[in-house]
């Protein structure tokens, strides 16, 4: 069986799996909670011992939790990531009302306070914020930062979706390390490789968790110049480089840029997560790399 | 009634009003030096007294002046900023010569004391670079810096419409911190809350000063989708955080920003700035602040 | 005779001409071994002692070599420069393979070994890599560089066409400062003056060498309106500023700007280049600097 590498995030980071479970779906998986427990110990049997979740996927938090409670024993050998930062407001018809961020230190305790209850747990291994805010006190970010820490609710932290200026802008505040930015990585976008976020994380040894890793799905639509050159490409490279599967493919695309990402999975089948897992016993060269770069820009390096 | 506040622009930086007066339409006002110097007391005793000029801003900076001369006293009770960077050339059928930046030391040092001598004042509170030039050697801005500091013409330094890298170029050269950027801002246009400018004033502590807080008069104007989603929203703040007009909405939402900007009024009606200066006293919570971006934006946050 | 002034291209970095002789199409001149030498030693004698070369211009590594070994004693006498990094694939119908970049450390040596083979030297005054490789481990071309400077086989090393933040990235892993970023400017294109490369370069005192400075001669086509405005306006520059060609205006506009540039020269005929250098000894002023500007805008300054 193949064993998933346990990596460091960060100078001072925590010990993560390469890659990760996400659970923002479980809502809609309708598992009950003996299945859920059992899809948990699946995954870690695997080696796929970090979560991740955040307070606005649904009652996704509250899921797990129950599953989690069933097999209090479960705990020790899983890292929970979850995330707060995004206020959502239920559009009414009377209200004008909107969906919007806040990261005051009050949003974030109490977010986090709700998390951890929902959970069930005492700790969570690392804490990010969802999204940028424009809003961001960064001074009011760090003392939240360290209350939360303090208190020992929350081990690590990090970032989501930031840009390089925002994400400098906080770690300027931090005593430690953030470690890392949970940014969108697959072969329909890869913007993070091209503008400066990528750039940032390897420089300051930081790796990104990557989100979308199949662009929901997109990858294998057919719907556009720029899908079916993408799927020719990948299809060649299931052949050469003895990939089972495209989706193998692309995490293996994925897990070879420098700034070493770690990957997330959203699915609830477990075949398919095995499946996903095998890129890492996979051997791509920078030419075969280079070749979905090429197939998605729909010319040559210069 | 309100006190408009004082604050420290950057670190070791000076003291300047929250608010600042514009001068850059004096010449347009048709004030006798009399009403002037009248003017200038009011908003004083309002708690504004931090004035704005610059070099390029027709006779405003000779207007000024006179007024000034008329009281001398009030010479201490204000803070004087002004800029320089920008040579003008009169078009002329005969002519192929364009307007231009200059940030040679020559330039720098001749504009200043122009400034100083149609000001009628020995010291200016803080001289800025209007523009980003191209060609600005950090060098040379900084030795001319340095040579008006030590003959006590300028007491502090900052910039205006630079980008974030051109920010630290300049910085890099200097031993104080700059003391603000002088930026436009305004909910038609706050490209700087998104493209790093104010991500790195935030990090480093220094307060932009917003321009064009009212964008010229546009956020008026019903001319576009945008506008008429602005303006709609911008009447429900008005009823929902107590404000007497969409001109205070529009300046609490840009007092919110963590960045913590000192805002430009360029209004020659006492009452009108009153008016606007009663921000300062409004409430606007994250789920407000949004509500302004989604209107300008036309969709919601991710 | 003009004397073409040496100038030091970053601290702590190697003494370079203030042009660079580009022998990038050194393959499809058609000289024979002694008309390059006889060619080299004519540049060399006007002043330009740096020659730029790279892995992959054709043969012309290998046609620069074998004029060198006409005679020994022009080594000394020159500064070499030449580039890894791009790895070409023949197309052909059976293969699906794209040219690709390659940082690697193996690649990295290999291809600096062979260039030093084809030039018939012992040591490359100067190595850059030739373009950004999304791929580039950092650290991993530190330890080429580092390899390769032990060895002797390299004394300084610099990049071509990086972002700022790239740039960052390498040189956070070196212990030496980059000595240059070669990169395009030419009045058609000066995007990094813009962009934060070039106050990048500036703000760490170090040289950019412009690449392309006569936009591959498109300046001199007009075959767009953007073309003729700036045809115009060189024109009327050569009779200002005393220049006897447009060629010269352009190398003077680029050698104008801040970041105090190199300049690659990429003509065959002698008479030209002479004429090209001629450049270092006009005097433009910041207004004529930015005709040329507000020619390529399409409107003025802000």
């Amino acid at each position: 069986m193949i064993t998933i590498p346990k990596i460091t995030m960060a100078p001072h980071g925590p010990v993560f799996s390469t890659f990760v479970q996400g659970y923002w779906r479980l809502g809609a998986w309708n598992f009950t909670a003996q299945q859920r427990l059992s899809f948990l110990k699946s995954h870690v049997e695997l080696g796929i011992t970090t979560v991740d979740n955040a307070a606005i996927y649904g009652n996704s938090e509250q899921l797990f939790g129950e599953a989690l409670k069933l097999d209090k024993s479960m705990r020790e050998q899983i890292e929970i990531v979850s995330k707060f930062g995004i206020n959502g407001v239920a559009p009414s018809p009377d209200s004008n009302r909107v969906s919007h961020y806040d990261s005051s230190k009050e949003a974030i305790i109490t977010s986090t306070e709700n998390s951890l209850k929902r959970l069930g747990v005492e700790q969570l291994d690392a804490l990010l914020v969802h999204r940028p805010d424009l809003l961001m006190n960064a001074d009011e970010v760090a003392e939240a930062f360290e209350l939360l820490h303090q208190s020992g609710k929350v081990k690590h932290f990090g970032v989501s979706n930031f840009s390089a200026s925002q994400f400098e802008l906080l770690q300027s505040r931090l005593s430690k390390p953030l470690i890392t930015n949970q940014v969108e990585i697959n072969p329909l976008n890869f913007n993070v490789f091209e503008d400066g976020t990528a750039d940032q994380l390897q420089r300051l040894r930081i790796r990104p968790m990557a989100w979308s890793c199949l662009a929901g799905g997109s990858v294998f639509d057919k719907n556009s110049e720029k899908a079916i050159r993408l799927h020719k490409t990948l299809h060649e490279l299931v052949e050469e480089i003895g990939a089972s599967s495209i989706e193998q493919v692309i995490y293996a695309w994925i897990l070879k840029h420098p700034s070493k990402p770690v990957a997330l999975l959203g699915s609830r089948n477990l075949e398919r997560i095995k499946e996903a897992t095998g890129a890492i016993t996979l051997t791509m060269n920078a030419e075969q790399w280079y070749r979905v770069w090429v197939a998605a820009k729909g010319h040559g390096v210069a």
